[in-house]
């Protein structure tokens, strides 16, 4: 039995054709039409997800279902909200795609579906418990509780972007401060590192942006890190115990045998991880930090649309699952 | 089919025989003698618990076994480290009590335990899930996810306590700085209230402690603060908001149906509770937090007697279930 997975960002949107192993047989990535306005994305789904649905046929495997990853706050049935995507208003999009489609559909916040993915097939495979924090652009996380994802009692959980990390911290998306996603995010590495640059503290490496602040990337401090530039140090260093604070946090309430740490900013190694565990182990008694892993992702940017596709799998796909 | 449940802290112990639907029969109450010391502790018990088996045996009910709240770390089998207990490093204390007594025994962390009984006849009762925080002099707590203790990978979670508040804040007795248990607990608002005593800040209900700082109890900041000295509400309101942030990553973690505040300082009611729901709100997605009800303990100082009570009945109880 095999599925097609989505994983629907206000930048892209991702498409796989996923077998029951997890391994994917055919993926698909374009730009999110439109900023992400309903019609021309249900329009452009159309038209990408004909081809996989073909190839299954032609492989003669039936599709369990569809699973979507989607940008926002979902309950599993309507978005409630998606903030980098237009319009997107209590849009019921679970029944809107299985109608179109004529396929059961499962929808799902695009962090939960990640989870799932490195949970299924990936650094969490089999475990007891697993935490997957994506550091991307900003913080998404999921949570898989003894093989089932974790989605609290609105089934809109879990938010670890916004665990609390400094009372009066920076500004975050959300409208708050001092979330995890103010601090050790894509966004903010990449705030910090500018304005060292304007304070006139970088280094050979990021002292080349000097000119174009504007084209700085959180992969460029990395880079300029791993050079031995002392502000792109500083700014890791500081992003990754902000993360560790968060990752006692879920240590200190959850202990589960794994986090998992997904995203492009956890690429940064460890410069950023290094630290993190320090301040995890400063936090926490070590007899619970000890039987917690801290993970690399194994699925890396594939995490989405296998875990999408593996919940229309685990829901569809006749074996009793029930996730 | 009733049980014994036991309270084993650092001051006092708790036993109280427990009916099958939660109902306590029969309780007795004693300081902890020499200091928590092993040997005179298990003395005292074996005193003390059998009257109470006698009690069950003339009422012709059947014992399930005995459940244990200690105050410690525990894996279920020894307590790992219990810090206000003089000598206890890795005791297995399950066996021994199981060994003296030639019944079923159950051990578990207090607030573990108290959690168990606000969800088993509680606050909680009958909850998607349940967390409970007991504020007292220390914080506790406790998870009960879809009606199963939540003890992590090592069975020795949730540390609640140590959820961290402020990065560079308070003292904590667990060596580290900035947990909740060092701003929302009755010591730090202890602390806190006395340190606005020393510096001349004390209305006229805290005034009257000056002379005698050391005398000073959480509620009797608490009473301050009704008759409305203005620094035991700002102290209060201080510690709430401390605690509306340990609340918010509760919330953003978990999003459980219910937070179940219990203890002593829960009793300062709206002064604490006021701003902690502003800070839970300011931090969240409403429509997260809109479905966490915040509640107030409805066993009070029996959640835990109560909760091992009940350990022991759902796992000995015969009835297949396996907490």
């Amino acid at each position: 039995m095999w599925a097609i997975g989505g994983d629907l960002g206000g930048t892209n949107v991702k498409l796989a054709l996923v077998d029951g192993a997890g391994q994917v047989r055919e993926a698909v990535r374009f730009p999110t039409p439109a900023r992400g306005r309903l019609e021309p994305v249900l329009e452009e789904l159309d038209r990408r997800v004909t081809p996989l649905r073909d190839r299954a046929e032609a492989a003669g495997v039936p599709l369990a279902g569809i699973g979507f990853g989607v940008a926002g706050l979902t309950d599993g049935e309507v978005v409630v909200v998606a903030p980098n995507m237009q319009g997107w208003d209590r849009v019921p999009f679970r029944a809107m795609l299985a109608d179109r489609w004529g396929l059961p559909v499962v929808i799902e916040n695009d962090a939960n579906a990640a989870a799932w993915g490195e949970y299924w097939t990936g650094a969490g495979q089999g475990c007891h418990s697993v935490v997957v924090l994506t550091l991307g652009t900003g913080i998404g996380g999921g949570i898989v509780l003894e093989g089932k994802l974790w989605r609290g009692v609105t089934g809109m959980g879990a938010e670890l972007g916004h665990l609390m990390v400094e009372p009066e911290g920076e500004a975050c998306g959300c409208g708050c401060r001092g979330c995890l996603e103010a601090h050790a995010s894509g966004l903010a590495i990449v705030r910090d590192a500018r304005r060292g640059i304007a304070a006139g503290q970088a280094g050979a490496a990021l002292a080349a942006f000097r000119a174009r602040p504007e084209t700085l990337t959180p992969r460029d401090v990395s880079e300029a890190a791993t050079a031995g530039d002392p502000l792109a140090r500083e700014v890791l260093a500081r992003a990754g115990r902000y993360l560790g604070m968060a990752l006692a946090d879920l240590v200190n309430v959850l202990n589960p045998e794994v986090i998992v740490l997904a995203g492009g900013v956890a690429g940064a190694g460890e410069l950023l991880l290094g630290p993190a565990r320090q301040e995890l182990y400063h936090r926490t008694y070590a007899i619970l930090a000890d039987h917690t892993r801290i993970a690399l992702s194994k699925l890396g940017t594939e995490a989405g649309v296998v875990g999408a596709a593996g919940l229309a799998i685990a829901r569809f796909g006749g074996e009793g699952a029930k996730v």
